[in-house]
């Protein structure tokens, strides 16, 4: 495969965030089962309906394009839920756990929010208006999702995390 | 090591992060090598003499800690990294590989942004005022680092890769 244009870009970073989406709908489910917070629990149960809807949007807007949806491998994902995976190797008080368990979420949710952001911008230099507005579209979500576990972890979890201290 | 307290998981991801900076600032002169545009360049040899000072205020917030700086590798930032060396495997116009470099850039420093700001709050909650004003300094200038690449994308680089399609 050769990047002789911006298109080209645009759709390989398509395939690596539609594998991204994949890892996070395949890896979610065991993070949600380890998490002690209900509120922290709903919103990560929450996030995975949304990543569901996020890489059926992918499919539609490879189809816009006439590509067939096809991942490649996103291997910065893929090294962020080893890291994820990593902190359930140390033993940890269910409070602390839930810490890290937002924490290991928002970088996942940055990395998103750093390529959908790229691909919206690309989307629109090129003229692509509709796949834009879709692409936007999840990026709002996507911010949203970080901002809630943002106050989730202020307003609880590492206030419990401090109390085990 | 156990995570008995939010203050074992905060000494835990210090380490994750001088991990990240380190590798962050081996891994950047090759991708500066490898830049076309010469407001590309400058941004990131600057981002390469900010990542060191960042390194080294690690190292300050450990000792005020009375932890000895030690990394542990940062497998999100290694998967981050990788990711980025993979697109030079491909052949590529030089417009279209600055703003895959870009695209790269603004994934490394999401991370960074997401990480800064969980050791930040995790500061301010375990009461380290000062260790969190450094950690907070940081934040703002990865912050600031991010939004000079998406200028840097939005004026000219994806410009030129539309032009060479």
């Amino acid at each position: 495969m050769k990047l002789e244009s911006l298109h080209d870009l645009y759709v390989l970073e398509l395939k690596d965030l539609y594998s991204a989406e994949q890892q996070i709908v395949k890896t979610l489910p065991k993070i949600i089962d380890k998490t002690s917070s209900p509120e922290l629990r709903r919103a990560l149960e929450a996030h995975l309906d949304q990543s569901r809807v996020h890489a059926a949007r992918l499919e539609q807007v490879f189809e816009m394009h006439g590509e067939t949806p096809r991942p490649v491998k996103c291997r910065g994902m893929q090294g962020l839920l080893d890291e994820g995976g990593e902190l359930f190797g140390y033993e940890a008080s269910s409070a602390v756990r839930d810490a890290a368990i937002i924490s290991a979420c928002q970088r996942v949710e940055h990395y998103e929010i750093a390529a959908y952001g790229t691909l919206r911008t690309y989307a629109r230099q090129l003229g692509h208006d509709r796949a834009a507005a879709i692409l936007q579209e999840t990026l709002e979500e996507e911010a949203a999702a970080d901002a809630k576990l943002t106050s989730i972890a202020n307003r609880r979890v590492n206030i419990e995390a401090v109390r085990t201290a």
